[in-house]
């Protein structure tokens, strides 16, 4: 098996698993219990919140750790804006945000709040421009990703941050840095940032796990109420097990992240420069490191070459794992917003797959690739 | 070490490993992605879905998993309130619920509802003609747990569910089965409930684990938005290990309800009787089937009996941990209302510990404790 579909969820690294086992069943207590055995529970979140807050270069009690990416995402949004619903009445996000940031924005957006979508150019890539135009006197909240999940597009977030804090440093900028985290370096502080949400199993963590970075002093409304767990930011009893396996990969992939990054760029040239040569293949948003070094996402021409059409035949005839759309909708296959935001025309949409690695994978893998595609794609044009 | 905390939460099965190591690393597909991988970590979620649905004999579509006991209990009051907000501003539950019910319903009394808070009696159990007196024209929402964590008292959910029905049956009647699920035969549709919170952690499952059954056709309104996981209900990648593990729990757990349940019973009331010949112990809540079987509640007159020294003694001398309150607070040591309402006197709300049982703990475990406690209560009291 080749598995290319790593930006939907990566098999569990093996340090990962260790701690776990450790922490269900030799030290297995609720944090909360005031014995040994409770100690050595909250042992294991001190540790992953100290990991992470050293990756970003921030204070231990920024970290709040949740049940993954969409819990993290709606905390921010919703908490966010609740949090300073007095201030104003008006939200940026973005056209091609994931549905774990849309979806409680839209919900929002029926409450009343008025909601601007900036859209892209042909690279999947806002408008700063746009976004300072979009700014108004009642702006509260803006909210835009850092790697997009689908084509792997960088948002120029750092400029963002000047332009919305020169605007009016009360206005709550949020990231999205599930496909990010792990892949880049993220200095929330540097880069302006008031709130960043992750997910672990993008990063060989377990399903389940995730944190949420929110700004000393930035206030969010708890949206998961009972015991004050995570100093009141979100109860329920601590994932010990997926908490300290959260700290293990974050370790592992900082540790060795410029390595990393180097050798899936590498994997990513080489596979566009491979399937940009096949016919009626066209690789999606940029095609050097303007784009995240994990995802690339090409698009088919051809009367065959709907994505599942696609994918079933990678995987049944190469053992090739790749994507059709992002995996992240719950198998129901909609249209993507973020390719009709680059442009791709209405034929394609339909017709595109992502490739999505992790650093384990191997060049070797990324040519088998290339030839499967070269041998399968002409077949399926016609 | 003899672990007798049983109720905050613990260690996990062997059983639950197994599967969620084959999750990790094995069969690790996101169950959206829509190749092999994929669809083996639907069938996790099916299997599992099937068995619960097979225990609680409702159907399969009626459980949708969560991230546990609290984010359970928000879904269903939150949810629940939300969706008949327009039907009447009344909601009902008690003075004893886990604050992961308390503090949700609480926030919606801050937006305006009206609560009323039944009380106990001094077992702990509330007084149906007090319920029945409470139902208003415009109350929409009735939240009662079924087994107490603190004192392990059950609660007439059937008779109160029959209570609610016949003043009106678009009223929810949502259960908080957090302590009871795994300990007790529970049977919604017979028993009246259109909400079940379910947390896995508590029956040898993994933390981060948990379930709602929410009865079909009664809405419920989503909290957390994005991919429409969970048939919409509960957005995020599913966490299939968990859910996988979950589901072998609430297998191990039913297919030994009737030993599991004797044996625990056996061991409650031998500790309830070696315990109170013990000068100045008193054992709270009802000494005989009609208490939960897990739970002794302990509180001893003395100087030096405050709850957590009587914990670190207990431990530090026998290696027998416990509890001191519920463990669910998240550290902080707050005066129990649960101990409030059944009229304990002042002084021993901070001289009360709880003994909390797992099927696994022994006699010979029992007879430590009880041993303990008679060398140890006598040097403490004075």
């Amino acid at each position: 098996m080749i598995y290319f579909d790593n930006s939907a969820t990566t098999r569990c690294s093996d340090g990962a698993l260790k701690i776990m086992q450790e922490a269900l069943q030799v030290n297995f207590g609720n944090p909360s219990s005031l014995h040994n055995m409770g100690y050595k529970g909250k042992d294991y979140l001190k540790t992953s919140r100290e990991i992470i807050a050293g990756i970003l270069k921030c204070q231990p009690k920024e970290i709040y750790f949740t049940s993954g990416g969409t819990e993290g995402n709606n905390l921010a949004i919703k908490g966010g804006v609740e949090a300073r619903k007095r201030l104003g009445n008006h939200i940026i996000t973005t056209k091609i945000e994931h549905a774990s940031v849309l979806n409680p924005v839209k919900a929002l957006e029926k409450q009343g709040f008025d909601v601007t979508y900036l859209g892209t150019d042909e690279y999947g890539v806002i408008d700063l421009e746009e976004l300072k135009a979009a700014i108004r006197p009642d702006t509260i909240f803006v909210s835009i990703m850092m790697v997009n999940n689908e084509i792997g597009s960088l948002q120029p977030i750092e400029e963002a941050a000047k332009i919305i804090k020169a605007a009016n440093p009360e206005i709550i900028f949020h990231v999205d840095a599930i496909q990010a985290f792990g892949k880049m370096n993220i200095i929330p502080k540097k880069m302006g940032m008031d709130i960043l949400t992750v997910s672990g199993h993008k990063i060989h963590g377990p399903k389940g796990s995730g944190f949420i970075y929110i700004k000393d002093k930035v206030r969010v409304v708890p949206q998961i109420l009972g015991g004050g767990h995570e100093n009141g930011m979100r109860s329920g009893t601590e994932n010990v097990p997926a908490i300290a396996a959260l700290g293990v990969v974050s370790k592992e992939a900082y540790d060795n992240l410029e390595a990393s990054r180097k050798h899936m760029y590498e994997m990513k040239f080489r596979l566009i420069e491979g399937l940009t040569a096949i016919d009626g293949v066209t690789v999606n948003g940029h095609h050097d490191e303007n784009s995240a070094p994990q995802i690339v996402s090409v698009s088919i021409k051809g009367n065959r070459t709907r994505a599942q059409v696609m994918l079933n035949a990678l995987q049944d005839t190469y053992g090739i794992y790749v994507s059709a759309g992002s995996a992240c909708s719950s198998n129901k296959p909609a249209i993507s917003e973020t390719l009709k935001s680059i442009g791709l025309e209405k034929d394609l949409l339909e017709r595109t797959i992502r490739f999505s690695f992790c650093p384990e994978n191997t060049m070797e893998e990324i040519e088998e690739a290339i030839k499967a595609m070269t041998e399968l794609v002409p077949m399926m044009v016609l």
